[in-house]
């Protein structure tokens, strides 16, 4: 059996060849262009190989609804000459395989529960901050998936009382991602995250409201394990914070270990690094040809 | 094949005997005294049926966790004479049939899903606004439960500007259900809800802090049904506040009608009202005996 698993994102595509167990025996990085050129890529790159089925985990915003007409394509994203482009289709076209289509995030998510950072657990969430502010919960097995997919990053948070910044989001201005994304970091103090390195202050505060997201996120999920990744999450700085806050926050309301004593080892970052999306790439291959098989297609 | 429901409250213990497909052959309500007492009341209810299985939805804190040496047992529960009370063990011993244990606020989001306003539905989040405020999600006919089970009743909210009440939780202060539970509507106001009936500017400022609950529920769980229950969901003009700042706070961001016009058929009333709770437990019943059945028991 052969899958492969495409993490589609907005500066790079990694595609690799996996087999049964997922293992890659293939792989690539190509740049993110335009569609036409990139896809062909893409396309050469599995061509040879007898695919049984394609995952995809795709940058945004794309439509992951399978009753939806815009299945499988990106709809309003920024990248404009990759607006409308119906991705998973394309893929489809070509290899007449079952594909599986997804967020990034929620493929990362599938990939560490699998592989990573929450292989054996029942349950794991996952949480990206960078452009922005997203997150997939993986239980039993599968991606949290009910009347929409989660949109996590927009959940209320209290603002610090010293922070001015307005936030940046343009549906509810103030939300987590309007306030603690990598562009509300810059845009707040005026320069990227990467310069602020030594500006504890920067780190303090973007730990106040991400372990506020935590709270709510763990109050309502319960998940095993927290992974925490994306550009700003390279801050060390930031680690300490959330901790400590997290500590404060839920006061010892919840008793148990990983949540005190051991919260090192339950908020975590990524232990597949950068391989995360296209692992679970390859997991939602998988997912795909067996829901295929369960059609009886 | 017959089947046992238990809803155990503070205030009365709800059985009935179920058949096959969970419809009650009989039911009674016994009032909550000391165990001793209702307990041996309990146990005669059943004592002439050849039970398969037993569920029990549990007032609490109670726990819920199998691997746990207190598992089955009431513990910190206010209501003294309960206090470390092996309930689960208790019926357990006396009937000697698999036995299911959970929360009352989880059995009833199981009724709901099952037999209820989220029949047919995939998921669906219940969530019960009285003496503590608590949420019991059902995924894949199966309940939420990962870490812990949930304590959704303990998010942070953001405080209404003109909102002086300090907010009574033990924990957490002003928390939701330090905020927004029955005792600090009285608190208050200084009278009971039920009182303040025709307060308008109560009604609101419970609806806007239950609005944000929701919009984090559904950001984060994203159920295909949302079901409030609980005395204080009595009041209907909490109803009208709650969908319009739920509304406002959302302003569009997730593009599904049940978000927009046909919200009143997606944030709704338990359909079974107060039969919910006695009818999951006895779909715990079955759940025991198919897992009790799997292990080879
Ligand atoms: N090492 C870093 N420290 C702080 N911020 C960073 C770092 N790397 C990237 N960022 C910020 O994170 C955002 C990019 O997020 P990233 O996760 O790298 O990509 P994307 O979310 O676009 O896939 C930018 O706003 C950038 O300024
Ligand atoms: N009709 C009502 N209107 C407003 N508040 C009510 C009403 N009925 C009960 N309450 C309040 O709800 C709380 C009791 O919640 P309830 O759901 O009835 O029971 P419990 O949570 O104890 O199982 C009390 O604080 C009570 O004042
Ligand atoms: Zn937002
Ligand atoms: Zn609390």
């Amino acid at each position: 059996m052969l899958f492969g698993g495409i993490e589609a994102g907005g500066t790079k595509f990694v595609c690799a060849v996996g087999d049964e167990k997922k293992n890659a025996i293939k792989r690539t990085q190509i740049p993110t262009t335009i569609p036409e050129e990139t896809l062909a890529r893409v396309i050469r790159f599995f061509e040879g190989f007898e695919l049984d089925a394609i995952g995809i985990g795709s940058f945004g915003p794309a439509d992951v609804h399978p009753k939806s007409p815009t299945y499988g394509m990106l709809t309003t994203t920024p990248k404009t000459a990759w607006r409308n482009v119906p991705l998973m289709q394309r893929i489809h076209d070509r290899f007449r395989v079952p594909v599986g289509f997804q967020t990034d995030v929620n493929a990362a998510a599938l990939g560490e529960a699998a592989f990573g950072a929450a292989q054996g657990l029942d349950s794991c969430l996952y949480i990206t901050v960078g452009t922005g502010i997203g997150a997939g919960a993986v239980i039993h097995e599968k991606l949290l998936h009910g009347l929409s997919h989660p949109e996590m990053g927009h959940i209320l948070v209290r603002r610090h009382p010293n922070d001015e910044y307005p936030g940046r989001c343009p549906y509810h201005q103030d939300c987590l991602e309007g306030l603690a994304s990598g562009p509300a970091i810059e845009d707040r103090w005026g320069e990227k995250g990467v310069l602020l390195k030594e500006r504890e202050e920067v780190w303090k505060l973007e730990g106040y409201y991400i372990a506020q997201a935590l709270m709510q996120y763990i109050l309502i999920l319960s998940p095993q394990k927290v992974i925490l990744g994306g550009g700003v999450m390279k801050q060390e700085l930031i680690w300490v914070h959330i901790r400590q806050y997290l500590k404060e926050l839920l006061n010892d309301y919840i008793d148990f270990p990983q949540l005190s004593s051991r919260m090192d080892d339950y908020i975590v970052p990524p232990q597949l690094g950068d391989d995360a999306g296209v692992k679970g790439a390859l997991v939602l291959a998988d997912q795909a040809r067996q829901e295929a098989k369960g059609r009886g297609d």
